[in-house]
Parts: C-alpha cells; sequence; structure tokens
C-alpha cells in the first residue's frame, strides 16, 4: 500500500471525477479495492466480443448511458441506475449503442476479454 | 439457486426499484450476489454503533443523500455518486444527517454491527 496521509486515506472517491480523467474506450480503470476484489470504471460504445470468465460472475453497473448485454440466448438492458451479475462460465457480448460509463466489480486479475484473449485485451492493473 | 426462467434470469436489478420495495431503515437487503459477496440496498438516517469487521472490508456507494463515516482519527463525507472502502478491523460509525439509500457490497454473512453485536443487528441474509 502506497504510503498514506491520514487526508488521503479518509476521501470519498467520486465517479464523475474518476470519469473525467481520461477519454479512451475499452480500457478499464481501477478506482477501489475491497479485499481481493476491484471496482473499475470504463467507458465503451460499440460492440465488444464474446467472451466468458471461468472462474469468476462479474458485475456491471451502469452509472451513465444505456447498456446491452448479449447472451446466445437472450440480452439484457441496462440503463443508469441498474446492475447485473454474469454469471461465471457463461458467455456474453457487451455492446452500447451510444456513450456508456459503466462501473465493474470483479476480483484482481481479471482480464476484459477473460478466456478469449486477443487484441481488444487491456492491462488489467491502470489505477487512476 | 431458485428455478428460473431465461427471462428472470436476464433482468436488469434497478437501485429505485429496489428501494421502493421496502421503508424500514437500518435493515440491509440483499439484492444481488457476484461469488461470495452480496450487494445489499440499504435506508439510513441518524447514527448507526460504533463497530468494524474484523476479517473484510465493507464497500459503501451512496445512490442518494449524505453519508458521513466518522472514524476514530477522522472522517469522510460521501454524497451521491461517491464511494468508500472502509479497511478491515477499522472501527467506523455511519451518520446521515438526513436520509440516505446505500449499496453495499461485502462478502456474504457479514453483520451490519460487526463484532459488536447489539440490539441494531439485523438478518443479513433478506433477499428482496
Amino acid at each position: 500500500m502506497p504510503e498514506e496521509t491520514i487526508s488521503s486515506r479518509y476521501t470519498a472517491i467520486n465517479f464523475v471525477q474518476k470519469y473525467a480523467l481520461f477519454s479512451e474506450q475499452w480500457t478499464p480503470k481501477v478506482i477501489a479495492q475491497m479485499n481481493d476484489y476491484q471496482f473499475k470504471v470504463v467507458k465503451i460504445e460499440g460492440d465488444f466480443i464474446w467472451h466468458s470468465h471461468a472462474d469468476t460472475d462479474e458485475t456491471f453497473i451502469v452509472l451513465g448511458g444505456t447498456l446491452r448485454i448479449d447472451f446466445r440466448d437472450g440480452a439484457v438492458t441496462l440503463n443508469e441506475g441498474e446492475m447485473f451479475v454474469v454469471p461465471k462460465g457463461v458467455e456474453h457480448k457487451p455492446y452500447a449503442e451510444t456513450p456508456v460509463r459503466l462501473l465493474l466489480v470483479e476480483p484482481c486479475g481479471v482480464l476484459n476479454t477473460g478466456d478469449q484473449g486477443g487484441e481488444r485485451t487491456m492491462r488489467n492493473d491502470v489505477w487512476i
């Protein structure tokens, strides 16, 4: 853990402020950690790739915009103020017709492309 | 896991709708589970008791109102759209001058009063 002052230890994490720190899409940024789980903000627009996470569920919380998560046998649409937990091992493909601000909750070390890999894979340990 | 139809499996969890399902304060309700962690909504107003959780961090996300979390050596104030992770073992006391809608994230089985117990302790497994 980095050296901290008392004042920084007791500082609120503000979602709007965190989103203002970056513009690139599909690049999750860690903003907080609880035990071995992390909270990540990410901006997305358009189609992601089909993938799954064999070892963990993954939580999507929509803080702005409308997200659709496609499954092989259905889909769920999430508006601002809504969440969904994708069960482990279930193939899914996020899609956003217009820009979406997401909050992800998942264990440390989870890759955005899950078991699929490929060019859309991003670093999973970038804090802002 | 209860028997589900495909349609219910792929249904968004809406925070506003969940808060509308109950009125009592200081009684966390489980709305989702990710692995062995749960998301709980709770309405609070006034003072809680000093307590800590020896074995786990605890995440507070404010969805409405203004929450203050007091520590023995400081405090943090969280407005809507802000979060804070209370480290395990750290004594804290939530306080809300006016009604607050909270989203908690913590491992299954965590009690609201932590290691303190007492009459403010609520069941930790009530789903809505």
